[in-house]
C-alpha cells in the first residue's frame, strides 16, 4: 500500500563502501535504491583516506546530489544515509550521516533503527557536559565513543556500543576505517558484500544488485565488523544474542527483490498470498492487490485460489511532493488521486482486495468505497499479516496506539468500520511460516502483532509513544 | 516498458471543462491523470466568461502548477495540455494551450495528434504575410481561422479544420465557448463526459474516473462539437471519415484504467497476452512482464499458458529528471538504474519475459541480458504486439525508419542481436483481436507495423521524418 | 532618488554588436551597464550568420545570464534589452528582443521608446488576419515589414517605420544584418561605437567603456542604419525631422558617466545644481543630496554655495526584490528601509535638500520627514528640473495626470503638502541652459513640463494613459 | 573601496531585542541595515518566552528570511548575525546564531569579533570528550559555559568569558533573558538603545535608526548586560580592560551615518579628508573618490583644498552574486566591470584620487589605470588611512602578512607599482586625530598599521595567519 496515506513508515537505509574510487558514485546508485527506505532526507560522507567530507540535505537522493555536487565528493570510502524523520524530528542537522570533527580525527555516523534508551544515556551525557547537535538518537553513539577511556578507537566503539539498548544497523566512518554494527537481536536488515577488492554493506540486497556488487553474507547480530586497509576483521561485541529479525520488512518495508537472511521478498510475499487462500478461501470473480506492495501477494493469493488476477486498482505515478490535493470539495465531487480503481476490471465483479497491513482503518475504507463506487458487487478484503496492535519502538514510525484501529477492535468491528464483505488477516504463524517455511515463530520481531518485545522498553521512551 | 529508455512517445494529453466553478482545478486533476502522455511541458488556459488566462511551462503538471498559480486561476470554463515534444521541437512558445489574443476575442488551442500538411499551409500563410509565434504544427488552425471569411466563429473553424490533413483532438476555447474536434479517421482517442450539468473532455477515460465525471460517449471521426451557455450541439465537419483509431494506443500508450472505444485497456493488454500464449507455446518455469506497461499482457499470457507469474524485473521508481547517468565505466562494472532483475526468482530458471513492442532493439537486449547475469538460464521474449517497421506521422515519436530495427531486419536477426532464447512478435490479426474480438484489422490505424496509413503523407512531412 | 519609490520609470536599454565573436557577451555586459534603465526583464538574440537564438526572461541580467546560459550563445552578432514594462504589460512573452521566424528567415526587434499609433496600427493588421504573440507596441514593426510588398528587407523596413508615430530607438537583428533606426525626433538616446573591426551600438556610452569600444557618434533623428559584411551604410528614412531628446534623460535616467550629445550627464547635473544656488539662494548650514540620481546636483549646488556637502541621507543597498516591506504598523513605530537620514550630520542644522524631481510629492514628504525627525531644524528643497505637469507618451512611465502632484497644486501648496521650509524648482531655461549653455530650449522635448509634445497624439493613446 | 576586490572584510554584525513582539521583524529590519558587514550567511533566534526557534542560511537577509519565514518566527525577543567567513570556513554550520539544546535549556550565540586563544581551548574541551559541532570559535563559549560549576547561569557566562581572549561582542539568548558581552578591550563597536520598554542591542547604531529605535549609551569594554523581564542589569566581568576600539571601523568598515563612541562616521571620513588635504596638499584639477567608503574623505579633501569634487569613477550597482567574470581576453578586449572612470569628467584633467587604504595595491593599480585610460593628465592617489603592514587578529579578514603590499614595500615603491603620479598615506596621528580631535593615540587598536596588538597572540593563532 502507499506509505504516505498508510501512517507506516520505515525510517532509514543505509550503504557503505570501503576501498573503491568511486566510493560516493556507487554509494548514491545504492542510496537511490533504497529510496524507499526514506524520501525525507540523505547524506553521503566521503574519505579520501586523510579527510572526511560530508553533503546532506533533505529531500529524495537525486535532489540533493546533483552533479555538480557529486564532482566535489570524491574518495575510497564513504558511507550513506536516506531518512524518514522518526524520532527526532526533522530538520537539516538531523539529516545523516552525522559528522563529527576533532583535532584527533573525524567521525561519521548512519544509523538504520531506533535505540530504546537514547534519553536516559542523553540526560547523563548533558549532566557532564556534552553538547548535542541534533535532536537524533543517533549522536549518542558519539558522544560515547569520545568518552570512552579507552586507547583504541575499536574498543571505545565496543564500549559504547554495549551501552545501547534498541534497534540499530550502524556504519562508522573515519578517514581509515569503515566499521559496521548490528544490534544484538538483529532487529534490522544489514548484508555485507563485495565488488572486486572492494567492501560494501547495505540495509538491503537490492543495493547490490544494482551497483554490481556480490552478496557475501548477513551482519550477524551483536556483530562488529572493521574494515581498513589491512582486510576485514569481525567481533561479537554482544554475546547474548537472538536473532529476531522485524517481520513487517518482508510484509512491507523491503522491496520484492531484496533478500533477507537468503529469503527473496518477493516470493515470501507471494507466500504470503497463497496462505492466504488457504486460511480464507473466498468464492470470488477476480483478485486485485493495493499497489505496489501488495501486488506479489496478490498474485499468489490469484494462483492459488484459480482465480484470476487483475489489475483492478491504478496508483497515479506522479504524485510528487508538490502535488496539490484536491479539497473537500473537490473530493466530495468524486475527485481522486493517488490510486483509481479501474471500472473496466471490477463493475460486476466479486472482488478479493488484497492488501498487506491495516494501520489506521481509514485508507483500507477509501479502497473499499473506490471499487464499490467503480461497480463490484462484492469486496473481500484479504491481508497480508496479522492486526497490528501494538506501536513499533524500533524505528518504525507506527501511529500511537491510540491511532491503531486493532488495538481495540475486533476483525469483525474493522470489517463494518471498512464496509468490506468481508475482512480476513493472515495468522501470525501463517505470516512466519510464510517467510521461513517452518512451525514456529522464532527468529522475528513480532512486538507490533504480539506486544512481545525482544528488548527492555525504557519509561522514557514510552512516554514519547504515547504522548504523540 | 519505460518510454525513456525506448524511443516511443505519446505526444500529447488534452483536457478540458465547460460549466463549472473549479474549472482549473479539474483541469489539473484531470491532465494529471494524462501525465504519461507528455511530460516535457504542460499549460492550462482558464475563461471567466469575459478573458483568457493562461499558465504554462516545462515540466510536469505537479511542478508548474503550485498553490499559489492554481489560486490565480479561476474560471467556468478550462483546456488543458500535456506534452511530449515532437514536430516543433521544444521551449516555452511551444507548450500547449497556445493563446491569441487580438482586438475582438481570444481564442485558446490545445492539440493532441500531428498534421501532415502544416509545414505546406504554414508556408502559404507566411507568404500572406502571417508571423507565426510557435514552431508547432498546432497554430496553423488559429491562423487559418482568422483568416476565414465567415462572420461566425462555428464557421470559421469548420472552414480551418477542412484544409487540416492528419491527426487531431483539437480542444478550442473562446471566452464564451469550449469547441472539440476530431479527425475524420478518428486517430486519437478523445471521450465526452460530464459532471452533474457541467462538460468535460478527455484524451482518456481515466481522466473522469480522476475526477469524478460520468462517461458519456466517445467524439465521432470528424465531429466538431461546441458546448457553450446553451447546451451543447454537434456537427460532422467531415463526412468521408473512416474510424482508424491508433492500435498502439491499446499496446503501450494509454493507462490501463481507460477504456477506449468502450474496451478497457488493462482487459485489450491481457488479452493480448492470451492470444500470444496460444500463438508462441512455450516450456518454462516462470513469466515476467516488463514493467510497466507489459504486465497486464504477461499475467494474461501466464494466465494462459498455466505458467506461475512473478516479478522478475523491478523499475526502480525514483529515477527522475536530475538522475546522474552512470558513467560509462560504472556501467560495465555493473551498475544498474531503472530496471533491476530479482535474482531471487528468475535464478536457474527458464523465464517467458513479455514486452509490449521493440523499437531499437537496445533496450530489449539489455533486459535479456539483465535476466541472464540474474541466473535465468533460457530468456523467451514474446512481445504483444506485430514488429514495428515504420514512422508514425501522426503524433507518435517512434525513432526514424533507419533506427526501427524491425524495419530491414528478420525476426530471427532481431533475436540474435538482443540475445533471447526464443522470440515471438503478436501478429496483427492477433493483436486486433485481442482489443476487438473480431477476425478483421478494420477500424484501426496500423501505419506503424504494415505501412498502409489512412491518410495521403505529403513530400515536406516524409521529409522531415527522414531527416531526423 | 530612488526609481521603486518615486513612479517614474525608464522603460528600456538596448545594446546591439555586430562582427565579433565574443558578440553574446560583449552584449551581457552592455546591458548590465545599462540595468538601470530597466530590471524587470531582459533578453539577448544571438546570429551565427544562419541562425537566430535567443534567451530572455524575467529578472536582472545577472540573473537570467548565467554561465550555463552564456556558454550555449555563440555567434559574431548579437542584440539585447532591457525593460521596465510600462504599455503591453509584464509576461514573459512581452520580454524583448522579440523573435519571428518564417521559412523565409528570422527577425528580432529590440525597441526602447513608445509608439503612439500602436493601438490603431494593431487594429488595421488584425483585421487583415495578423495574430499578435504579445501585447507590446514593439511588435507591430514585424508585421509592418511582412506585409510590406518591396522585395529588398531594407526597404521594407524602411517603408514600416515610415508608418510609425512616437518613440522609438530599434534595434533589428537578422542572420545576416543589424539594423539601426531613431525616430525622427530622436526622443531617446542612441550612439554608435566601434570594437576593432566590430560595431556596437547602445542607449548610452556607458556601455561603450565597460566593454572597450570607443564611440564614434551618436544616430542621427530619421536615420537607418544597416550593418553587414559588406560594413556600415546609413540612410534618412525622415526628413523632416526634429531633434527632441527627452530632458529627463539629462536629469534622471541616464547613468552619470554617459555622455548624450556629447554632454556628460554627472557634468550637466553638476550645472543644474549650480543654476539652482543662483535661482533659489538659501542661507544654510549644510547641502545634502537625495542618492543616487541627485547627488550631482547636490555637489554643484554646495559648490556654487559655498555651503558644505554633507552626506545627510543613505541609501540602504541592500534592498533587493525579495525584501519585506514593514508592515504598517512598523512603520509607524519608525522602522525605515532604503532611506535613513544620518542624525550625525543633520541634527540642529539648516539643510538644503536636493533632489532631481518630483512625482506623486510622497517620497518628497517622508524624505523631509526623515530629515527633521534626525533633528534638522530647516529643510529648504531643491528640485534640480521644473515641476512635472503633464504625462509622457514616449516610454517614460510616469504616473498618470492625476497623481502628478504639480499637474493642479502650486509650488506653494506642494511645499506645504511635502512639510519643507521652502521649495524651489529649477526653472526650464535653467535646465535647458545647464545642459547646452544656451539660452533657448530648443532641441529638447520637454512635454513633461510644458505640455508641448514633438508628435501628435492619438486618441486611443490618450485613452490609454487617462484610465489607468 | 569595494570589499570584493579589496580583500579586506569585516566578520560580523550583530544585533538583538528583548521585550518586543516584533522582535523577529526588528531583527530582520536591523540585520538589513548591517549587511555591509557580512554578506556569506545570516540567521535569526527568537525566543517565545518557552522555546528557541533558530531560521539560517548562506545568503543575504533579503534571501534567507522570505515572507514565509518570517511569519513562523515569532517571539518577544531575539538575536541576529550577518557574517563574513573567517576563521572558521564557510558552511551551513558555521551561520550564526549557533543554538545549542539541552534538556535543562536552550542557548543561542552571536558572535562579532575573533578570538585568539580558540584553538587552545577547544584542545583542552576535546580532551575531556567534548564534540564541536562547527569550526567557528564562537562555540568555544557555549562549552566553557556548559561546563562551568556555577548553578546560576550569570555565574557560568562570567566564568566563561574569563577564559576568552580577543576580540568579542558577544549576544546570548536563553528561553527568558538576553546577555550582552563586549571583550575587555572593546575592540568591536556594540552599542544599547531602546523601543520604548524593549531594549535593543546593536553592532552600528544605523541599524538604531533604521528600527526606530533610541541610542542609550555604547556598551563598555568588559561588561556584561543582562536583560529579562525583571529589567535591565549590568556588570564588569573584567576589571582591568582598557578601551582599543578597532580604528578601521571609521575608516573603511561601518556605515557612515552610523555613530561609534559618539562619533558621526562619515564626518571621522570627512574629517580624515580634510587632515589629507593639509598632510598633502596638491596642484590638481578635480577630486574624485573611490565610492562608496571613499566618498565622505574625498569631499573632506576637496572642500579643504578648494578642488571641485566630481564624480570620476562610477560603481556599477547590479554587480550580484551570479555575475559572469570577464574572461582574461574580454578583459585585455577592455571589457570592464565593478567600476568605470567617467570620461567626460577626467578628460585631460589633474586628478587626485581619494581611497581610504590599500591592502594588496592591485585595485589600485586598476583603478590608476583606468582613469589615466578615461584620459586624466595626472592621478594623485591619496589614501585616508596610515600603510596596512599587519595582520589583524580580531575579526578582520585581510589578507596575510606576504599579502599586503605594505608590510614590505615604502610608499615610493607602493606608489609606481601602483602607476600614480604621487601616493600619500595619512599619518596615523592625522587619522586618530580626525576622529576624536586629540593629539595622541590612546583608545584605538592600530595593530594592522603598527604591529602593536592590544592583546597576547596566542602561538597557534600566529601560525593559523601564517599559513593561509
Amino acid at each position: 500500500m502507499l506509505a504516505e496515506i498508510k501512517g507506516l513508515n520505515e525510517e532509514c537505509g543505509v550503504f557503505g563502501v570501503f576501498g573503491h574510487l568511486d566510493s560516493a558514485q556507487l554509494t548514491y546508485y545504492g542510496l537511490h535504491s533504497l529510496q524507499h527506505r526514506g524520501q525525507e532526507g540523505t547524506g553521503i560522507v566521503v574519505s579520501n583516506g586523510d579527510k572526511l567530507k560530508v553533503v546532506k540535505g533533505e529531500g529524495l537522493v537525486s535532489e540533493i546530489f546533483t552533479e555538480n555536487v557529486m564532482e566535489d565528493l570524491k574518495g575510497t570510502s564513504a558511507i550513506g544515509h536516506v531518512r524518514y524523520a522518526t524520532a527526532g524530528g526533522g530538520g537539516y542537522e538531523n539529516v545523516q550521516p552525522l559528522l563529527f570533527h576533532s583535532q584527533t580525527g573525524s567521525l561519521a555516523l548512519a544509523h538504520n533503527g531506533n535505540l530504546v534508551n537514547a534519553n536516559f544515556l542523553k540526560h547523563q551525557l548533558e549532566t557532564q557536559g556534552s553538547i548535542f547537535q541534533t535532536s537524533s538518537d543517533t549522536e549518542v553513539l558519539a558522544h560515547l565513543i569520545r568518552r570512552s577511556g579507552y586507547p583504541q578507537l575499536k574498543d571505545q566503539v565496543k564500549n559504547a556500543l554495549s551501552m545501547l539498548k534498541g534497534a540499530y544497523a550502524y556504519l562508522i566512518l573515519t578517514e581509515k576505517e569503515l566499521m559496521v554494527a548490528l544490534d544484538p537481536h538483529g532487529l534490522r536488515p544489514l548484508s555485507l558484500g563485495c565488488i572486486g577488492n572492494a567492501y560494501v554493506v547495505a540495509s538491503e540486497t537490492c543495493a547490490f544488485d544494482v551497483v554490481g556488487a556480490e552478496f557475501i553474507r548477513d551482519i550477524r547480530p551483536g556483530e562488529l565488523v572493521i574494515i581498513n586497509e589491512d582486510g576485514i576483521t569481525s567481533e561479537q561485541f554482544a554475546f547474548n544474542s537472538t536473532k529476531s529479525i522485524c517481520a513487517m520488512e518482508y510484509v512491507y518495508f523491503s522491496r520484492p527483490d531484496s533478500n533477507i537472511q537468503g529469503i527473496n521478498v518477493h516470493t515470501a510475499r507471494k507466500n504470503m498470498g497463497k496462505r492466504l487462500a488457504v486460511e480464507a478461501p473466498i468464492e470470488a470473480d477476480v483478485v486485485t492487490g493495493v499497489p505496489d506492495s501488495s501486488i506479489s501477494a496478490a498474485i499468489g493469493y490469484a494462483e492459488a485460489a484459480g482465480i484470476p488476477y487483475e489489475m483492478g486498482l491504478i496508483k497515479n505515478k506522479y504524485v510528487g511532493r508538490t502535488f496539490i490535493q484536491p479539497t473537500q470539495s473537490l473530493r466530495e465531487q468524486g475527485v481522486k488521486m493517488k490510486l483509481s480503481a479501474v471500472r473496466g476490471v471490477v463493475e460486476g465483479k466479486r472482488v478479493v482486495m488484497v492488501d498487506d497491513s491495516i494501520v489506521r482503518g481509514t485508507t483500507s475504507r477509501r479502497i473499499v468505497s473506490l471499487l464499490k463506487e467503480a461497480g463490484a458487487t462484492e469486496v473481500h478484503v484479504v491481508i497480508s499479516s496479522p492486526p497490528i496492535k501494538n506501536p513499533c519502538f524500533y524505528g518504525i514510525d507506527t501511529s500511537s496506539k491510540e491511532e491503531l484501529i486493532a488495538s481495540d477492535k475486533s476483525v469483525e468491528e474493522i470489517r463494518q468500520l471498512i464496509g468490506a464483505d468481508s475482512l480476513t488477516f493472515l495468522s501470525t504463524e501463517g505470516m512466519v511460516g510464510a517467510i521461513v517455511k517452518t512451525d514456529g515463530t522464532e527468529g522475528f520481531c513480532l512486538g507490533c502483532f504480539t506486544g512481545n518485545y525482544p528488548t527492555e522498553i525504557y519509561p522514557d521512551t514510552l512516554q514519547y509513544y504515547y504522548q504523540k
